[in-house]
């Protein structure tokens, strides 16, 4: 039975406005419960936080919150096997299951909490929260280059320059584009890094040093940098099949690369981090030539970057290039590390700074 | 030049402890750098912290701060040549490179700030910082179980049933290097799923919902898991290497297994974490009867889920099963998102609780 797309987000959007009071006619929920459910709020954060949070009961753990459209009769089925496995195994009937008749899609249905912005409006963001928002450095040095001394740190430098070539013939000055689309690749490494990190520290039984962190807080950061020049730049048909492409090839080959060469990778990742913070600078110069619009900044880098409400693209480019600067010297420092024979665990990981 | 891991290990900690004394004697910082330092604090956290920050200067900027042993003679050239660049630029010449005698390692050192606790004694940790700690609730519903409805939904279910028999022969009622050695299994689902989910959303240019945030936050926390347990239970050599192939195979099987089903993947490791919580509860009898020794928790679980300090081996594993119970929640729910033919960003992710 096929769900229209409308219908299901006209059914969400009502659940999303109508959830705690759906919620509280779902379940009763015992106080000791309503309570617990504050061990999701940060410690000693609470009387902190620039951003409120709309009551929710027991919101974390409700059986059958979520709505995602009509009800099929398979998850009614399901709902109601439920419903009698809780009760013969004298659990915690975490009951709603067939109360209401609002289409319930899901036994297991955790409903994150409402959080709501200081003017009363929803936070909009299910991939960041308040806390992880920030603002960036703009005084970091831009300049700091690292001078290739090794055979392979000309290697990694020469192999990023040459990429330079095509790519600069591709995009021309097109930087809203060029920024959309880079950001698909540079959001990689800091993933496939911090994977390969954690495997190892599952099998080796070893502590991190904080860097499997700080690998995919990079990735992380990376992708809110695509979040927001999408907004800016809408890829073509034949840019979304070259991103495709890039992404099946660059992953594998910095995989590999990574398993062969951390320093190496890391090198590389540092120059390639130079090269953007070159790009950026251009795309700041074309901003102010007036060749691309300097339109406004879009809400979600608002929220992220915490720029005041009249920010525009060129207030979203300086933080952006600002957080190419801090991941160049991340990584830098990582291959630096692997240089002189160590783990990176053996040093600890820049992270909480993005 | 081969560096003693003892030598490097007491240049360490001596540095660890003069840092911040250091760090000013390396470099003269401007007071709005020592300002900007602080969009290193969580937003309007500054005042709620539990934990207070020992001051640092511009700390997080710093060009050679990380002393990981003697210097190498490539390094310094490399300083040196650095230096030069810098100045030729004009850039903010993050110096330090050469002054002192401390064996400066790295140009590109990032040292992350330094926390204190309450009680003044240093926070130990890299991997995880005190806002990311957390009291589990273990009021949470341990027996809730899925029923297995479709086809697919049973190959999960009997698939993890008979994985439970030769791991039961293997590991018989030692509980706690089952414990230790699974949880090594038990972090690659979310982190091979996180990566998954990202390289989708790269690639597609799509808004995430919060699930990569989301399985990377299980794995994390499952990895967290395994830092305890390999407290308490030392894994031996062929454990050790039992430990790797399990990786490689698992690792590689559940890639391709969430290529092309994850919802098939999903419901596995909700089943996967229902067996979980009744190995924990068979550990928790075994503790009470005696069998195991119920030994002081570990320091990393006690600042990890904000134990008492006279917390016991006992009281971890019941906070380690409320762990279980939720990612339960989390692969069951995903995996109904997909029954419904939905994608995860569809429904917003339960993030933010372990």
């Amino acid at each position: 039975m096929m769900i229209t797309r409308g219908g299901a987000k006209a059914a969400k959007s009502l659940l999303m406005a109508a959830g705690p009071r759906l919620f509280s006619t779902v379940r009763t929920v015992s106080s000791h419960e309503a309570l617990s459910a504050s061990h999701i709020l940060k410690p000693g954060v609470t009387s902190a936080w620039i951003w409120t949070r709309a009551p929710t009961i027991g919101g974390m753990r409700f059986a059958s919150t979520i709505t995602l459209g009509e009800k099929t009769p398979m998850k009614e089925e399901d709902a109601n096997q439920k419903k009698t496995e809780n009760e013969s195994t004298g659990g915690d009937a975490a009951g709603g299951n067939n109360k209401g008749d609002k289409g319930i899609a899901s036994y297991w249905g955790v409903e994150p909490n409402k959080i709501t912005k200081e003017d009363g409006s929803e936070w909009k963001w299910n991939c960041f929260r308040p806390w992880e928002t920030y603002k960036a450095d703009i005084t970091i040095d831009l300049k700091k280059h690292h001078v290739p001394t090794t055979f392979l740190d000309r290697i990694a430098y020469w192999t990023v320059k040459s990429l330079r070539w095509p790519t600069d013939l591709f995009f021309q000055r097109r930087y809203g584009c060029r920024a959309m689309m880079l950001e698909t690749v540079a959001a990689v490494p800091g993933m496939v890094g911090g994977m390969l990190l954690h495997c190892k520290s599952l099998r080796r039984f070893e502590q991190s040093g904080g860097w499997i962190k700080a690998l995919l807080e990079e990735a992380e950061n990376e992708r809110m940098h695509l979040m927001t020049f999408m907004e800016v730049a809408k890829p073509k048909w034949y840019e979304r099949a070259l991103v495709i492409t890039v992404q099946g090839v660059f992953f594998n080959a910095y995989f590999l690369g990574y398993l062969i060469s951390p320093k190496f990778a890391h090198r590389m990742v540092g120059y390639l981090e130079e090269e953007a913070i070159h790009s950026y600078t251009e795309f700041l110069k074309e901003l102010d030539k007036g060749n691309i619009e300097n339109v406004p900044a879009p809400a979600i880098a608002i929220d992220y970057w915490r720029l005041p409400a009249d920010a525009t693209l060129r207030d979203v480019v300086m933080v952006v290039r600002a957080d190419e600067a801090h991941h160049r010297d991340v990584n830098h420092f990582a291959s630096d590390i692997h240089y002189q024979g160590r783990e990176l665990k053996e040093a600890p990981a820049p992270i909480g700074y993005h």
